[in-house]
């Protein structure tokens, strides 16, 4: 087993960067070495790759009970935590003089909120949460994106699970919020978009769902009320000033970048309006050249 | 030593989402119990807590030797890593049926990018890459912001630091890009900020630095240009736009929410233009009412 680790340790090449990656995921089967002969074996190789001129290093393994030695023989080495999800870690140990370059992991999570509002009555769609009944805080239907998910979309999949409601995206983005130090020392990006219920759709709550109860309000008099908050306030008074004014919102333009799968989003203040995403993949408008070319 | 674990283990009570949180970080001194007599010894508590109908279990644990053993054998029963950063981390057992609702950890990282413009010659500040030279791919200037900044501040820090040049924020945002699953699985969000530079101010690369090169050039040009990135493109189109049409930007106004000590920053289409850091400290103009009142 240890011969099979130190093979691995010798064997990588610095990349363009002059940074070592190693994938260390299934080295180290039961039984394990002893905690000491690991930790010996890898500073043995740090003082190797300091005197070669390597400006980091960077173990991913995995969390079986062999990796797990070895994340604690990492540490002893000066290796620390750069990020961990599901039943793999990665390790990072900076050696060149200076500030930490090698690229950081995520450090927001967005969260994307429906503000539904029905075009017949131009009432919205408020929501109270299962496990908060007693504040009665009425919010903007919403909840995280997740990973490869557009901001509409998320925001037209939340609202269907939290209010059975089908939506559909209309006018590009209202508004956001950038909140520092959020939990685990994390911050977010709320975003919100305005969305039409579809012809015939309804809000149907589930027992025992994540919302306790729903209504349909008039958004004025909701943005009015003391209890609202005040971030749902802001969004309301955007949404009540573009209805007013030219029609401006933060519209959006998907284009496929290179050597990416899936399209990226690009928002911009659209002067027009509403751009759908059925205009956006037609790319028409002002924006034609730029997009879809590489 | 494993009765303290024991005991930590025993004495938590579920929340009121009946989650139960566990600070394991320095339990475990060495030597460190069996692997095997501390599987047993959390399975143990799993079930109990099963029995007791707690939704979900999260221990933070560091990675010294004895909590490296203790990652392994909570693995064993079932947790898997929910985040890991520096020389901590945070395993999570979920228990109830259906999707895990644990609030996830950050999914994006935020860039920030100056478009910097001169106001005599109406020129950008474009630059090149020091481990790129060969591609010639001239961007902005720029990267990721740090936790707790605001995007504007990100930008002007970025530019100081890649070029020397000191900026100010002027109209708000230009535009951003939604990346997905980037490096690791994660998704990027790249913000454009319009900066002036100070007055007196001049590019002053570091030998050794970040940054290869740089130029002052016409927008309209460096947007023609075939070389330019599409995103790079867009975000000159974007201000290039502003510039003829109504000035409309995404501004922004900042507020201290309930429970925070660091204001959030609301971002919307200003159609006034121009909302400048002291203009939203002023909390002048439509939003005043719905701004720092709790």
């Amino acid at each position: 087993n240890m011969e099979r680790l130190q093979e691995l340790l010798s064997s990588c090449e610095p990349d363009m960067f002059k940074c070592v990656s190693l994938n260390l995921g299934n080295v180290l089967p039961d039984p394990t070495p002893s905690a000491q002969s690991l930790r010996e074996a890898v500073a043995d190789h740090v003082d190797r790759w300091r005197r070669n001129g390597v400006r980091g290093v960077v173990c991913s393994l995995g969390v079986d009970t062999g990796s797990a030695a070895l994340i604690a023989a990492l540490a002893a080495v000066g290796f620390r935590f750069h990020h961990a999800a599901g039943s793999a870690c990665c390790m990072l140990l900076w050696l060149a003089p200076g500030e930490c370059n090698y690229p950081p992991y995520a450090t927001h999570t967005v969260g994307a909120a429906g503000l539904v509002v029905r075009p017949d009555t131009g009432q919205m769609l408020v929501v109270t949460e299962a496990y908060d009944r007693a504040s009665q805080h009425w919010k903007l239907p919403g909840g995280y994106a997740h990973i490869g998910e557009n901001i509409s979309e998320a925001a037209i999949r939340e609202v269907r699970e939290e209010t059975g409601l089908e939506t559909e995206a209309v006018d590009g983005l209202l508004a956001f919020r950038h909140l520092h130090r959020h939990r685990w020392g994390i911050a977010d990006l709320y975003f919100a978009c305005l969305l039409h219920p579809l012809p015939g759709a309804a809000v149907r709550l589930e027992p025992g769902g994540e919302i306790g109860d729903y209504r349909w309000v008039d958004p004025a008099e909701y943005a009015a009320k003391p209890t609202t908050s005040q971030t749902n306030r802001l969004i309301v008074d955007a949404y009540l000033r573009q209805l007013k004014g030219s029609g401006s919102a933060i519209g959006h333009l998907d284009y496929l970048g290179r050597g990416h799968t899936k399209s990226s989003r690009f928002y911009f203040v659209d002067e027009n309006g509403a751009t759908t995403e059925a205009d956006s993949q037609r790319q028409s408008g002002p924006l034609a050249n730029g997009a879809g070319s590489g």
